[in-house]
């Protein structure tokens, strides 16, 4: 029989837990809201009994200590969700079960998701994922592993040229105003022009400004890191029409500096949706599980 | 009798070859001009006869092909430098030692040599080299390896936020104009203030400017890839008035934002000058000289 492997996303309104052996194969999944810490932490773990696991990937929602020299490593810190700030997700589960357990921030998990499983992302040994919706960050792979350094990387809040004359919206970050989730999150775009994103016409100045905030973003990423692909998911990214424009607008911010075959096309083969759609974090989670027992 | 490592920093200007054991123990070291390909390479290869080398880092100055899978791995690539454009250093080394060769760009060198050399670094996997001179470039170390992905960084043509009403200078890099070396660089403090850098005195306001440009760049940094320590060299950096603002106005930047201990501080220990001085990038290629070795 082939090996199970669990994976856990933990988000602030629902929780997503699944078991298989691979993406294509998961034999059992479960969704529920997120309640308290006890209720919530209590179901998952109860979900995964029902298998025999040989090691589980655990994705909730941050701020996340992620120190394992921290005595705090693998819980929740300080976070706005009512009774969630300090809960120790790791140590429950490994109260439970006694395999080993991976534990990462959703955005880090759903990078190494589309590292692991996507074929068209084998053979490589950098990505760098980017979520662009309510919130933005990104999860940055290198030589095959997940970045942490310090903490972890906080790439929504990487500062922008902002021209204020094409847009005089200041940005919404509390922390840097018009940082780059501060001028390019969902809410922001709803903000600026006083309607929600997701109704605006596709033909609305707002997706090339749009366009021209992540392209920036982008372009500084190659250029500090020079990825060798990079994904854009989240629910702003499900626009498919920014694509193109972004597309278009890194390559002329390069500006043909960086030499190499992959900058000489159309780059649709360089930032690419996510190839495991919705599911970059869950599968990336079973990913890392099945990482460690083989690492 | 300790083993021997070889490391040569190869600039457009002249050449550094060194051989030793560590940093502390050089037992021999020559330096001479940049003439033409065959005499300046004929001259390191003369030097490095004289000695039992277990193994040899080179730096030459770039841009260099390192993508190993090229035909053209171990060469300058297209270089303004007459004569120079396409010549193989490592192939000619290869041709003339029998030993393990490493092969890397100057800034990359440096990065691996204050991270291995430097005491305070003992124990870091994540270290950023600025160098801040004629042009601005980065070295990245991620998990104890030097950072390439799809070609190498080119950190120095990050865009970042310039506000022309403080400072209407239109930045000077042929690519990208108001890039972080087009408004950094050493030539830019000479273009803007219409008096070399090096001489203005250290209350002239082009100094609060540079460090603006360079917190806004080490922001950067910090948000997206959380590296453990920033060292600063290049000649601009020579002017030792520029940390302390800049690490000031690095906190004023992430406002609380990464919580981590290290930014609790006045980030003195975290925003360094190089520890080997001038030396980080022979040393570098000694340091990865001997890497090749044990690894």
């Amino acid at each position: 029989m082939e090996k199970l492997y669990g994976g856990m996303e933990g988000g602030g309104t629902k929780f997503v837990c699944a078991v298989g052996t691979r993406p294509d194969e998961i034999i059992d999944e479960t969704r529920f809201l997120t309640t308290t810490p006890d209720e919530t932490l209590d179901q998952a773990i109860a979900f995964f009994k029902k298998h025999e696991l040989e090691a589980i990937g655990l994705a909730p929602f941050g701020p996340l200590d992620l120190d394992p020299a921290s005595p705090a490593f693998g819980s929740i810190s300080a976070t706005p969700k009512p009774g969630w700030s300090n809960t120790d997700i790791l140590g429950r589960f490994r109260r439970a079960f006694d395999v080993p357990m991976a534990f990462d921030l959703d955005v880090n998990m759903a990078a190494f998701g589309e590292f692991s499983w996507v074929p068209e992302n084998q053979g490589l040994e950098s990505l760098v994922y980017f979520t662009i919706g309510t919130g933005i960050g990104a999860g940055v792979i290198i030589n095959g592993k997940i970045v942490h350094g310090l903490t972890h990387p906080e790439a929504g809040h990487m500062r922008l040229p902002h021209d204020r004359l094409r847009d005089p919206f200041p940005g919404r970050c509390p922390f840097h105003g018009d940082c780059f989730e501060g001028l390019a999150n969902g809410p922001a775009i709803g903000d600026r022009w006083g309607q929600r994103g997701d109704i605006l016409p596709d033909e609305h100045p707002a997706w090339d400004l749009e366009a021209e905030y992540i392209a920036q973003a982008l372009a500084n990423v190659i250029f500090l890191l020079s990825p060798q692909r990079i994904v854009l998911g989240g629910g702003v990214m499900e626009r498919m029409q920014l694509f193109p424009r972004i597309r278009t607008r890194v390559k002329e911010l390069l500006n043909s500096y960086i030499h190499s075959p992959v900058f000489q096309g159309g780059l649709d083969g360089y930032i690419v949706p996510p190839g495991l759609g919705k599911r970059s974090a869950i599968l990336g989670a079973m990913a890392m599980a099945k990482h460690l027992t083989e690492s």
